[in-house]
């Protein structure tokens, strides 16, 4: 199979994705090779590491080979009769009308197909959606990040081992910069570096490669090699990160868009995939509720499904941030303590925004949601502290000045006050 | 000249397009054939009127033809030796590395050229645009709002007079829909009917249309009259409105965008044109900085443009909930009146938005973050009249119980408190 350049090598596969994979009976197979990551590994900039769980013991995610995974998912459609597979057909125009395409072979033949239903899971560069922007009302946004990724190797150890503790998502966050490794079954791992692009434009020879590591990453160089690291730096390039939303996913009867094609979010979130995976379980879902009517179950799938992805698209920007930069902070880390503390006492009524995120299949949106709940009620026990605090002073005041109803009156009015200070 | 269907008939020149016009020597014979409009002219449903002027009596704007305002410019153009104009070209593909543009004649011919710099005004379905996004790192947003719009007659009189009182701009806002006149040479006026696409479609025969029109416009209907009305209706069509905001504006040395194709706005500030004649002014001014540099020049326009230029769509989409609800509420009229006294003292300190953005070439920016400033200010004002009162109350009640520091400690911390209300 062709190795398409630029792709990421593996992917975090969590329960979203599993329980679509599961629909057609295939969890088991991909999570064979699939090697479970229970904790990010936070390596700080003196060479120390320190784990931060994902959450409880049975709670990870699974680095998956991207290739694997295609190989299995394509056997298994090929088993399927009904499923016919043409490779290197390049879509040219469709007519969401009739449900003609025009695709373009490698050999340079124009081939026509008339079909009942157009899915369009054709990723962030789309030519279903470019085709649903020329010809209907679609609502369209995406960004360019900053940042662009580059992916390295560490290498498996000369006796053939992991260079690292294997069941983690390694990462050293460096506030604008960030590095991850992913475990792979052949015992090496894919660094993946993110850095704003005039940066990455800034390191030019071997020397500022070295000056860089040694400076950011100084406890990787030992475990790339520093040969290797110059060269695999050298000969690799900097790729860009777009996130895409776009409303409605479908026209009419005859065309749906899917997965990166409706829904492109940065990597931060480990969602990607996932969040593809599950679009089949709720357009499935849509079509056994309407009874396989195309109109009302499309229809229905952009009005359920929009919102969520947008949430997770939202996430995903987020975790930009909180990956590389909160994660180095100390409130962040109390919160996290705090979070799994409450998650402790209240099993099924506080749950962390990553576990309900990566562990349960609760649409992203109400993800959202709840999360901001969680924050007023942490919220509210900070105020019901500070008013304690203040109405204990008034009373010490008022025992020792024997004070009238003023005071009370006053409190009063504090009291209200701070209501609707929402402290 | 052909007459493209689904554009707009008349157009709102105000301060900005004329001063591009200005630059060109060109903004007299464009005001010769112009109908000023001094104030909005309120129709309430009962059919009674009344004017909300837009400034002082010498600020007004210009109802302008939008067929005589093209041929005055490409009369111009053609004047310039410089210029070759090549119409019924449609652009087909471009290169941004070697400026080679291909085009597709009316009669069906490939035609090519290589140009120095490509500057696209190719509006808001821009192809140029279109091929940087498929080559370049175009962040993109388009936003389709759920209003259409259909253009309508009032015909002159039979005595071949205006229908309605001339130098404004009609407007009958009915919260969810809005039907707008602007006057026409020829003593018609165009009426624009603004309204869900969802209630467009629900008037289907000529008993809807008149029902309808009974229902929210029915002093129009004399003016229309009748038997044209239904004709009228009938043969147009409602056509979306989109809003475009992208960034960057340009490639290199070789290509920038401008007007709709860079910042395509819906239709309610009456600024899509005069933003996009503005451009030319910001592009001039920004070769002339950087001493006809084109790289250094356009990558100066893009970073000064686009705050600007984001801004203006933002508030136009503002201002389309503004025109056909706000002006309904009391309060909206009240703080029209109070920014219209506050200018009146303070002329130069205190420009109300709506003058800043017709009446000045303040950049769009600065006349929100200045608009955002007055609102503070105002809610100062509140706040010191709050506090005055409840600081009175204390005193009187001191006065009358004659208690002691306390008071005075807690009106501190009631002020501290009323501080962090930002009241």
């Amino acid at each position: 199979m062709e190795i398409v350049k630029g792709r990421s090598i593996n992917l975090a596969l969590s329960c979203r994705g599993r329980e679509a994979l599961k629909h057609v009976g295939l969890e088991d197979e991909v999570l064979k090779t699939a090697i479970p990551m229970r904790a990010r590994m936070i390596h700080d900039l003196d060479g120390t590491c320190h784990p931060i769980p994902y959450g409880k013991s049975d709670q990870f995610i699974n680095s998956v080979d991207r290739r694997l995974l295609n190989e299995v998912l394509l056997t298994a459609a090929e088993k399927n009769p009904q499923v016919t597979c043409h490779f290197n057909h390049k879509l040219l125009k469709c007519d969401f009308n009739t449900g003609e395409l025009t695709f373009l072979t490698k050999e340079g033949k124009e081939v026509k197909n008339k079909v009942d239903l157009i899915v369009g899971n054709d990723g962030a560069f789309s030519a279903i959606r470019r085709q649903m922007m020329k010809d209907t009302l679609l609502d369209y946004n995406q960004e360019y990040i900053p940042h662009g990724y580059m992916e390295l190797t560490i290498p498996a150890t000369p006796s053939n081992d992991f260079a690292m503790g294997v069941n983690y998502l390694h990462i050293w966050p460096r506030n604008e910069f960030m590095m991850i490794a992913l475990p792979n079954l052949d015992k090496s791992y894919t660094l993946t570096l993110f850095m704003p692009f005039e940066n990455f434009n800034q390191i030019k020879t071997e020397d500022d490669v070295m000056d860089f590591f040694r400076r950011m990453f100084p406890d990787s160089i030992p475990l790339i090699g520093e040969k290797f690291l110059k060269e695999i730096y050298q000969s690799s390039k900097a790729l860009p990160m777009v996130s895409i939303k776009c409303s409605p996913y479908h026209v009419k009867d005859k065309v749906v868009i899917m997965g990166d094609a409706a829904h492109a979010m940065v990597p931060f979130y480990g969602q990607g995939m996932n969040c593809g995976f599950e679009d089949c379980i709720v357009l499935n879902d849509m079509l056994d509720k309407h009874s396989d009517d195309l109109e009302l179950a499309l229809k229905a799938y952009t009005e359920h499904r929009n919102p969520d992805a947008k949430a997770i698209v939202d996430l995903a920007m987020y975790n930009y941030v909180e990956m590389r930069k909160s994660v180095n902070s100390k409130m962040f880390l109390l919160r996290k303590k705090i979070d799994n503390m409450l998650h402790w006492i209240f099993p099924n009524s506080w749950v962390p925004l990553y576990t309900m995120v990566s562990f349960s299949r609760e649409r992203y949106h109400l993800c959202i949601a709840k999360r901001q709940q969680q924050d007023k009620v942490l919220s509210s026990f900070i105020q019901v502290g500070v008013v304690s605090l203040m109405v204990g002073g008034f009373l010490l005041v008022r025992r020792l000045n024997q004070t009238t109803d003023i005071v009370t009156n006053l409190q009063g009015r504090i009291q209200s006050l701070l209501d609707r200070l929402h402290l």
